[in-house]
């Protein structure tokens, strides 16, 4: 019997995903749900999205796809949540809290619940009680355009119950993605998070005149710093690097497309947040991440380097010319 | 005291430490072997060099810059390899064994004596009974050309006599060098030869027609692979996340400008290993190195699929696209 699933957010990931449960000969059983009626006229009419991955066919039946959450949640097994972390807890506001109890919860979000300092996992365990049993993470290293492409890409599917993150790599599996499996749903969505930092701060070195030389040390200490933060929150045995941990930071860092080094990059030839945010006309999440992972080093107080730069540049608008040369002295 | 130091080799990596070691305020002890007589006048009389990195300019005395190998070996302390590979033993054939005796032996070649299958330190050791506390060993992440342009690098400088590499290190360092020092110098060796090979594995995938989600899971596999390897090697207790070993894969396998990675993408698009060296007029040190290390392996069999498919393609004529598509069902 193949499981009903539910993806709730309209972009690109979430359309790239939507694609590999699709070609896995379960159109049927895939329900989709996004905020616009407009893009849902679209994709019901011609079998695409308007905003993300366009080239992209759907194939699901057009009466699966609903702006109403309530409905379409209750119709499903699993629950692939894909808004950004920013916007989950307003878009979760539509549902009561029972109505998630005894669903498997797949988090594709990559990022922590602002106020709350939660990454997703934990959020839904804390907020809507669903055990860790049934909370499922995706991680990269996966950007979403080159599924869209079917070019091969490695996905790791996490979860405290290994069969259910057994069961759910096999409905994401096709002929261009290939899965692992992990039981480190914490090791993984803090990597997930942290990376986009270090994307961020990839782009300011870069902005601020630094080469591929320094960027390879940067990246190498980054590596060093999730490996630090993770054995600090969950100290389990684990290989740092790993696909869904080195292999996520080197796609992101090293990517030209990526939205988290462009903003950094701009933040290193000087624009303001503020005016980097308007000319890019959207929000990196690393810059989020960057706020939320200070206030949870509160806590565990990990040696951090990296993101204590990137808080500083972009919430104590320190110079990150001075910044990146202080942090220069503690690199090795 | 200053000890004297000389180059051996006229490429971009030795003006790149001539440049380095000048700025370090020791002109006067620097000296300088290459081959070309031609080049040597063009040195002297214009202060740069016409083949390489012809935009620094060479501070040292004219006297200094000869093409007679014995004579500078002689005047020196310490002594600089950094001829490519493949020329060590011809280029020391101008020597008697015994003139090396007594002095520090640097190594800045990255690569494998052809026919012996040794790294430089072996080789020195072996060959001219140099012993290893007399051997140091240059590693980066580091281009040439980010030197000439005096972006922030890191060295690391590898000796069994950690105060001998802290010395040579501290003549290296400027403004724009900082130095890490290690006692591993087959760790250091061996990796700064592998990830020649993983920089052709890298170009081979993408002429192949791979994507970045791939490249990323490609390049994490490869640290394991070079982690397996030198802990076969020499075991003894090393972070392989430090910038000696990734992040001197990095830079290379994600440099545009890599030889070895435009070669693999040449060979990836169906260019003969022939013809892909006649079009690029030189022959890309990891094509040597998946030879040398086939070899070294047979005795350690160490798991290396990456090594092992790049070898299948250039040395038993597999096909790139075959080789690679047996390759990704390895990695994970």
């Amino acid at each position: 019997m193949i499981p009903k699933v539910t993806m709730i957010g309209g972009g690109s990931w979430a359309t790239a995903i939507i694609k590999m449960l699709s070609d896995n000969v379960t159109q049927k059983e895939i329900f989709w749900w996004m905020r616009s009626a407009e893009a849902i006229t679209h994709l019901q009419k011609y079998k695409h999205n308007p905003n993300y991955l366009s080239s992209v066919e759907i194939r699901i039946p057009e009466e699966n796809i609903s702006n109403d959450l309530s409905k379409v949640i209750d119709t499903a097994d699993y629950i692939i949540l894909n808004v950004p972390a920013a916007f989950l807890k307003e878009t979760l506001k539509a549902i009561k809290p029972g109505q998630l109890k005894g669903k498997k919860i797949i988090s594709a979000i990559k990022g922590i619940v602002p106020d709350e300092n939660l990454i997703i996992g934990e959020f839904l365990h804390q907020k809507y009680d669903i055990p860790f049993e049934d909370v499922v993470v995706i991680s990269g290293p996966c950007h979403a355009e080159e599924v869209a492409l079917e070019k091969l890409s490695y996905l790791t599917i996490a979860s405290v119950d290994v069969e259910l993150a057994e069961l759910f790599a096999s409905m994401l599996s096709t002929r261009y993605i290939k899965t692992n499996v992990s039981d480190d749903i914490f090791g993984t969505e803090y990597a997930a998070v942290l990376k986009n930092i270090y994307a961020v701060a990839s782009g300011i070195c870069h902005g601020v005149g630094y080469g591929d030389n320094f960027q390879a040390v940067l990246i190498s200490n980054a590596i060093r710093e999730i490996n630090r933060f993770v054995n600090a929150v969950h100290p389990i045995s684990r290989d740092i690097k790993e696909s869904a941990y080195l292999g996520d930071l080197l796609v992101t860092a090293y990517s030209q497309f990526s939205r988290n080094r462009t903003f950094g990059n701009m933040i290193g030839k000087g624009y303001t947040v503020k005016s980097a945010q308007l000319e890019m006309n959207m929000i990196a999440e690393g810059y989020y991440a960057a706020n939320c992972m200070h206030y949870i080093n509160k806590k565990y107080k990990v040696d951090m380097p990296i993101s204590r730069a990137v808080y500083a540049i972009l919430y104590e608008k320190h110079s990150p010319h001075i910044e990146m040369r202080l942090l220069t002295e503690q690199l090795n």
